[in-house]
């Protein structure tokens, strides 16, 4: 039933054990930290450390060498000095490990030796029938299982799950470098490719395309080893799932930077955003984007078309919402007669998109029944395909009663929403924030990142609703399961 | 001495004595929480609670009327029902109170009535004399004196200082509605102009550009009511300081809702955005870069030309980070042959720009020296004109100590320089932001704000150092005090 493609990557991601072939020094070495690491997130399947100076580990036994293991091992995660390597991958093979996370730094990133050094170790790889991930990489995390291979220390106790996969040719996607308890990511996956040597982008896809617990697709790319085959991948991927890039390495001076720290030479930017869009796949442009955009796949179904209600507490904000609705490509919705009806009766000030429900709500003993009101006729208006909500953030007790019937309105309400929140303390909002997201409102960080994922959500819509049957052949949980129908002509005025 | 315009805004700001006029309920009604937010800020005037329910309040007599208050007072806030308040301002004008601050809501943002009424208001006022801010607004703060007018609770304890003025047409710049304690914004003065029937834009630029606290300027705008005069102050306030301008109301759509917002018509993005240009301001594009841009001018100096340095810590963000600083106008930097020696010195990975120090930290037993030494002779390096840095911000000791260190690099080195930290906690970046912003380091939330504002004053510094003798009159903390030099070319490759 499974793709040969598919194969790669799975002992990768899903392995029974993971070797782990490093300094096992207690607290800091990077072999211990990487173990620490996937007991946290609770590893389903059997760790063996690997380091002749220990017998036991964290409560495991430790074992001299690769040479010594024993059992069903499907992944090696290798951090030892680069000279090393290469007899580890061939020992590896012979234990019929044939996946291998190459963490360890100094190969072409570092130089021309670094490079030759590099070239010997995939050339003996292939020799053996291994796969490699990296070398100069922290590697990946599943969390559907609890692998991780970060060398470092994760500073937090979980990650917050969810079923967007996330790639990078850096490090900083790792999770000791991203808030992945503290925002929600709704991290599936991750991997850092590192230099990138063998496995790439489109094993990665290949792998994706068809794993169910992947909805959502975001990739860092600096440079992109076999075009044609990756382009093919991401055509065929991203007509199942949403894929959103971020390449950087655009300007020439980017690309030689990028060349320089991964020994991978970078596209310039015509050859990739253009081919990109072409193949139904989401440029980005930033890294706040490539975190905090992916997530209105994850939690919120496709509109149905491009009008967008702006609900806010604040007239100031609802206007430069409007602003940034219009350059996503999103129309104002004009509300139907029904809900004019039931807005007037609250205020004759409410009938209007953005509608600034703030002013009312000072004004009245039951702020949150306004609120509540006028957001849920707002939602439930058949002009409407989505909506921005702009909160407050503050700390007296109605935050508390706000989410609550902001969750029921949830469960009530299929359209699309997103939500910025503004507010005096910066905990308030985090809280708030996840919060939120904790039943499926996505929570943004800035106001213009809110309402373009959902110009973003529209267009995707859109999209997949021309290219008609090919999405059929799609994600059924998110492509197939309504009529996408885009309805993109502004308000008459 | 002083000009006849800044006179206008003056008693506003500098106000001996504040009648605050409205609901002085315990806790809740509108006048206690402004006078409690005065207090908590430590206003250095006297206060006047009006409200002829209460004796006392907080502390303070509070009289029944205002024409039973007694003493030098020059400011009035006025929170009370919209059909009394023309009659309070006769009272004001009739005690000698010329500035008149009207956070009442319902006026010309209500709707046809309330437009009426505010025009009834305004003629009032300009019968008796009296200037007005306002209707709909929260008012102003001045941290210099600790006068808040905000009738809304702040939710934290105090504002960090600066010599930043904000203004607005919206609430949300208020300090119940941003997080003025725990980010640095560096606030000097701000002002929300509400509904703006009398005092605006114009009359705050004739207020700002000769006043000493104020050096640099942040305006957020919908609607511009006497464009050639606003033009005018705009031309000779930013050929003396920088002066921001986020517009809103750009779209059609956008405009209508800032019409129905605060019932003023905003202009087309084309008279906007390049008159603001033309008269030497800087447009920016979200909330967030409205926050967070100007804060390179308050506290770093202008740089000499637009060749950066990017030091970072991780090889994948100095790529972004280049292709945002080419996108910025920026340059990147050659190194000098005495900086390339240091650098080779330390690692031959090190001699690159961007320059990632990341791997030599983690091959070396004191990274701290080597990022000391490597960050040092950077920018001391002729060749560098600015430096963005990439910061991690973890809960490992280090942090500290890299504090330090870069607070005395900061002491030694009059180079402009911006930060931005990524990291596995929200408030580990939170508090790093904080601690490097009190020894002058502008920490923003997005890497690309960091390059951007680093390319924004690399392009001012070009343009007044191509103005000149306009410079020249400039205001001398920041435009004289050194000679601006521009650089543009890039590295020969």
């Amino acid at each position: 039933m499974e793709s040969k493609e598919r194969c790669v990557l799975r002992p990768f991601f899903e392995p029974r054990g993971v070797a782990v072939i490093g300094s096992l020094r207690e607290g800091r070495g990077e072999g211990y930290v990487a173990i620490e690491n996937m007991l946290r997130l609770g590893f389903a399947g059997r760790i063996y450390p690997v380091n002749p100076s220990y017998d036991q580990v964290l409560g495991m036994r430790a074992y001299p060498t690769v040479d010594d293991l024993e059992g069903p091992i499907d992944l090696a995660v290798v951090i030892t000095p680069p000279l090393t390597v290469a007899t580890i991958v061939e020992q590896c093979a012979r234990k019929g490990i044939r996946a291998v996370i190459v963490s360890t730094e100094g190969f072409a990133e570092a130089g021309k030796a670094g490079a030759k050094l590099q070239q010997q170790l995939l050339n003996t790889a292939r020799h053996a029938g291994v796969r490699l991930i990296g070398p100069n990489t922290l590697g990946i995390v599943n969390t559907s299982n609890g692998l991780i291979t970060n060398p470092y220390p994760m500073g937090y106790k979980r990650i917050r799950k969810g079923s967007i996969a996330y790639s990078s040719q850096s490090g900083v996607i790792g999770a000791h470098a991203q808030p992945m308890q503290d925002r929600s990511y709704h991290v599936g996956k991750t991997c850092d490719f590192g230099n990138k040597c063998d496995v790439d982008e489109a094993d990665w896809l290949d792998y994706l395309m068809d794993d169910p617990e992947t909805r959502v697709i975001a990739m860092h790319m600096e440079a992109i080893k076999d075009g044609r085959r990756f382009m093919d991948r991401l055509r065929r991927t991203a007509a199942r799932k949403p894929v959103f890039i971020f390449k950087t390495g655009r300007s020439e001076q980017g690309a030689r930077a990028a060349a320089s720290h991964t020994g991978s030479l970078a596209q310039s930017p015509q050859i990739c955003n253009d081919a990109f869009k072409q193949a139904g796949a989401i440029p980005v442009n930033t890294w706040q984007e490539f975190w905090e955009m992916p997530k209105v796949f994850e939690s919120q179904p496709l509109p149905q078309g491009n009008r967008i209600a702006i609900v806010t507490l604040t007239g100031g904000v609802g206007v430069a919402a409007t602003d940034v609705a219009m350059e996503s490509g999103l129309a104002m919705a004009q509300f139907s007669d029904a809900t004019m009806q039931i807005l007037s009766g609250l205020s004759s000030n409410l009938t209007k998109n953005p509608i600034d429900v703030g002013p009312t709500m000072v004004l009245t003993d039951n702020p949150l029944a306004v609120y509540d009101t006028a957001l849920t006729a707002v939602l439930n208006d058949p002009n409407v395909d989505c909506a921005a909500i702009i909160l407050f953030a503050g700390s007296a007790p109605p935050v508390g009663t706000t989410v609550s019937m902001l969750a029921r309105l949830k469960q009530r309400i299929s359209k699309p929403m997103a939500v910025w929140m503004y507010g005096p303390r910066m905990h308030f909002r985090d809280k708030l924030s996840r919060q939120l997201e904790a039943f499926g409102l996505p929570a943004y960080l800035e106001m213009e990142t809110a309402i373009r994922a959902l110009g973003i959500a529209a267009r995707y819509a859109k999209v997949k609703s021309e290219l008609g049957c090919e999405a059929s052949r799609g994600s059924p949980t998110i492509i197939t399961r309504r009529r996408v129908e885009n309805r993109s002509k502004s308000p008459a005025s």
